[in-house]
Parts: C-alpha cells; structure tokens; sequence
C-alpha cells in the first residue's frame, strides 16, 4: 500500500512529519510513502533525516500551503496546487491509496471531497473521533467535517461511525446514541428530532437520545452529532482538560506539604493525562469518501503521524470505502433513498 | 420582595427547598416567600421544619408537578395546576416579584414564557450561567431555552448574557464571543455567520469568534450560543469533569505511595471541586422575561436554593426585565427590527 503524506500539515510542520516518516519507513515495512510538499523548503529537513528517494519513498512536489487562516475552499480553488490537494488527487488518481494530512481540517475535508468524491450512496464525509469515558472509548462523529447537516447526513454518520468503532474497537453491535439535550425521544431540536425517526427505523444498535451527562461517564459506544457541534464538543472538552491540569498544578503546589504529596503521586498525574492520549489512532479518519484521508490533530506528534499512516494502511487494505457503501445501503440510508426531502448542501 | 418557590421542583424536593426556605427566611430578611407545591404532600415537611405561615412565608398550593418525563408544553396544557406554573402565574399577576425552582427546565421556559410574557423588544428569552475558566469565569448562554435559533435570537441573549455578566461580575464592558469552530469570521454553521454581522454592528464589545478552545482556557467574558449548543457543552463539562475525578481516585490509590501522596495533599482535591462550584449564584436565570425566574440545576442543594431566592430578589429590585429592554433597544436588536427577516419560533 502507497501513503500520500502531507509533508505541510500541522502546527509543527514539516519537521515532526518528516520524523514520523523516517519512523513509519522502518516500523512499518508494508507502507511506501508519497511525500507531499514544497520540495525546496523541505530539502533541510530531507538532510536532517537522511531521506533518500527509494522503491519505497517518492517526493512530489506541491508549490503551496493552505494556510490556518485561509478558507476551506483555498484547497480546491486559489490553491489548487497545495500539498492537501495534491495528496488527494494521488489518491483519486489511484497513485496513493490513502492519505494523511495534520493540516487545515477544512481544506482536507475540501479538497478529498473534490478530488476523491464520495462513496457510493454516500451524501456527506464526517470525521470521527475516538474519545475516553471513564470504563473505555467512544466514538464521536461529526467533530467538525459539516458544520450544517441535515437528518440524512447524521443517519449516514451512524453507520459510518459504527464501521468505525467495529474496527476500532472489535465490536460487533456497537451501541448508537443521538446527542440531544434530553433522553426522551421529545427531546431535542430540529435536525435531532427528524433524525430519530430515520435511526429508529435503522438495522443498528439504537439507543435513543444520549445527553452531555451520557458522554464520558456513559456507556454509548458512538455519538451522533452534526459537525459544529462536535467540533465545539471536542475542543471544549480539550480546553476544560488543559484548565483541569492547570487547577490540579496550582491546587498541588500551593504549600511544601501538597508538594511532597504531589511528588509522591506524581505517576498518577501522568497516568491521567493518558486518558486524553489518543496518539495511537494518529488522528481522525474522514469517513465516507471513495478512498482513505486520515486528518491528524494540528499539535501531533510524530508518532501520532506514523500511527496515522499504519491506521491509512489498515483501513486502505480492508477496503473500507466499499464497506461503508454497502453498509449505507442495508441500512437504506443510501442519498437516493431521501433525493426528494433532502438535497445535499 | 416576594420571591415564588417552587417546593417541588429538583431531584431532591421537597426536602431541600424546605431546607432552603427555612434558611432563607433567617439569612434573607429583606424577602418574604411563597412556597408553591401540593399541600398535602409538603405537610410532613412542613412540619418537619416547623414552618408556619405569616407576614413573611404563604402556602399556595398547587396540584400537580411536572415531572422529568413530561414534555415541556406540560406546563401549559396538560399540567397548568402544576407548582412550576403556580410559580409562574404568580409572578405574572403580581402576587410575587420573582420565582425560584429547580424543576423541569423546559417547563419552566414554557410557563413563564406564556404567564410572564417577553420583556420589550425581546424574542426568546435565555438561560445564562456561569462557568470557571484557568483564571475567573465566564458566562454562557443560551444553555437549554432554545433548542432551534435564529441570528436575532443569538443577538438577543448577546445583550442578556451581558447585562447577567455586568451584575455578576461589575464589568463595565465584558467582551462577547460568538461560539463558533474557528476564529475567523468565515468560519462556522449559517447561524453563526449570519449572527456574527449582527453583532458586529451593535454597540457592545464583541471580539468576534471563540472557539471551544477559548472558553476554560480563554479570556473572553461572555460566550454566545444556541441552546442546544449550550447544553451540549454544559452537560459534557459536568461528564468530563466527573469523569476526571473517576480516574484521579483511581491513578490516586493504585498503590501505597500514592495514597500517602494523596493523604498529604487532600485539600488540593477539594480545592480542584471549588472550580466547578457555583452555588453562590444559585442557578441560571432565564433572562429576557417580564419577570424574574430563576432556574435551579436539578441536583440542587439547600444552599444552592437559597442563593437562587437571594439572586431573585436582587434582579427584582434591580428591576432587570425593565433594563433588558432598554438595552435591547439600544443595541438595535429589538424584535422589530428583525420583523421582516426572522419569525418567532
């Protein structure tokens, strides 16, 4: 399998991506890599690890960048020619058979959206996430690929998390909830209550309405929202778990008797910080497109980079965009199914 | 002042509001009480806290409750004998200058949505709360009214959840954020982008997008939302934050050295709690009504209840429907303004 990796992406790029790579070539001996990215700009760097082009390591050449504050669209119009996009016209074109960016997560979801386009039957991609509860992990989707869905969209996003927590997590019937603001079916708004009754009417583990409450002290494998809401989810649960670590620092070392007392506990500060490290997956694949992109967190680390090439590879190998497909349409969620009530946005 | 408290309403009524009533009477002089609920079934309580009635506490009875699992619309069909619409029919005619429950959210939203009217000029009114962020804290709304916004609805609880923060916290001129999944003004879902030119016309002090990693860890005073947003996000910090202190008991008695570490530094714990602690403000006002309402989270303690019935009758006397008003009007977002544009919900 061939990995189009985006050279480009991320907050600390391209240097801890050019690490991840040097690793990924020799713990992963099944993937050869596409390196994607300004060729001239990474020339330091292509020294500083002793890259060298090989049967196994192809460099091309993207003459741009999108950039954090540019929109979604620079990807597949003033930037056509970015490393994002170019990483996915080598996977439409068949030269890659996945791709890994830790970039401008709209420009990604912009650009394979184009350049790949969907998987049979399938209207939108969502990203989906893995998050920790306090017995486990759950899968959350859409954390930010939509910011407006429609019932359709969030039916689809059911199955395709639930693909995702099957190979994820080895599950056989994960357990569906649909983020509302109360239990009962009465509950929620819209967009919600029209896609209960199309998940209630679903051949998948349903189990109603989940709340916050049921997040991480439940027990739902997967969670169901649209993409703003997820995305705002995710990072204020980021941002209450940096203030936690920041209360916890300043709660234990407000005097010398806390400060032994943190000194003698101090592996479990670090065995908390775990629950929130989900560099193992490498990043949150976009599910739903006909072919693979995996988007790293924009302060990955390079092994959150290699594990996302391994997760690409995986994912390329179990053809899961087939999966998805055919999933889609025993679920009867495929777009033509909602054609006359719902158009794509 | 007279303050309407709902005996009834939270998940351990009545027992804590008449906990609560009973140290109110003592600690709150200035407010005399109307304690709405069915009578009869208060009579063990009434006892047990030998209250009896006079100048400063009636008895209204009131026949039914709206229990968790009804529809909010109980309040004003099936149940409009119920303690939470008491309370606020109370209010509505003047019998008591403000109300109090921890009760159902949405009943309450209902009933004094339809008994107390709107303030001037206002659509929809919000429920605001405080929330902790690293250094001091910061005011969400709207977290539950309003399930299905539009802009002038987020424009509006914009000019509320200012007005809260102003009391609250005396600033003079508290910086507004619009939730949305980027910085930048291009980012968000259509309501957010349609609202962001709303708010960048009005005269408050508006800085644009916040994204949920600026709000337990950013600095901006008040964040603007929808209610099904706002509960979300509400709901899933009370999970993870539970969820945290699941595994630091864990990582905390994993082994000898580490419960000698955490005996040591036991007040650190508690201190981490006092973050997420806001029983001095005693609930979420539903800010925007002719009246004042006070809702109560449902696991409210007694003392939580009585600083809700303080607050109420601060925001009576500081007659805070009349000052709404005037600064909606200010603000340009009065509901005609937007009469052409967007219809009530």
């Amino acid at each position: 399998m061939r990995i189009a990796v985006d050279a480009m992406g991320g907050d600390y790029a391209p240097d801890v991506v050019m690490q991840a790579v040097t690793d990924a070539l020799v713990e992963i001996p099944e993937v050869d890599i596409l390196l994607v990215g300004h060729l001239e700009k990474l020339s330091y760097y292509i020294e500083k690890y002793n890259l060298k082009p090989s049967s196994r390591l192809e460099f091309v050449h993207a003459e741009t960048v999108v950039e954090m504050a540019d929109p979604s669209t620079a990807a597949i119009r003033a930037k056509k020619n970015s490393s994002i996009t170019v990483c996915a016209g080598l996977v439409a074109e068949q030269r890659a058979d996945g791709m890994v960016s830790a970039g401008h997560t709209g420009a990604a979801v912009a650009s394979s959206t184009v350049k790949m386009r969907m998987s049979k039957g399938v209207d939108r991609p969502c990203l989906a996430t893995v998050m920790p509860r306090i017995n486990g992990k759950w899968v959350m989707a859409d954390i930010g690929a939509n910011t407006d869905c429609n019932p359709m969209n969030l039916a689809q996003f059911a199955v395709m998390a639930e693909l995702y927590s099957k190979k994820l997590f080895g599950l056989s019937n994960p357990s569906i909830g649909l983020l509302s603001v109360g239990g009962e079916d009465i509950k929620g708004n819209e967009l919600t209550k029209e896609t209960f009754k199309i998940l209630s009417r679903m051949p998948i583990n349903f189990i109603g309405n989940v709340e916050g409450h049921d997040t991480f002290t439940g027990d739902c494998d997967v969670v169901i929202c649209d993409g703003f809401v997820g995305n705002a989810l995710l990072k204020t649960s980021e941002s209450l778990a940096q203030a936690t670590f920041s209360w916890l620092r300043d709660a234990f070392t407000k005097n010398a008797v806390r400060k032994a007392g943190a000194i003698l506990a101090k592996d479990a500060f670090s065995e908390l910080k775990k629950h929130g490290d989900f560099e193992e997956y490498g990043g949150a694949p976009l599910v739903g497109l006909n072919g693979v992109c995996i988007i790293g967190h924009g302060v990955s680390s390079p092994k959150a980079i290699k594990n996302a090439i391994r997760v690409a590879n995986q994912f390329a190998q179990q053809n899961l965009p087939e999966q998805v497909s055919s999933r889609i349409y025993e679920c009867g969620v495929e777009k033509s199914a909602f054609a006359a009530r719902f158009h794509s946005m």
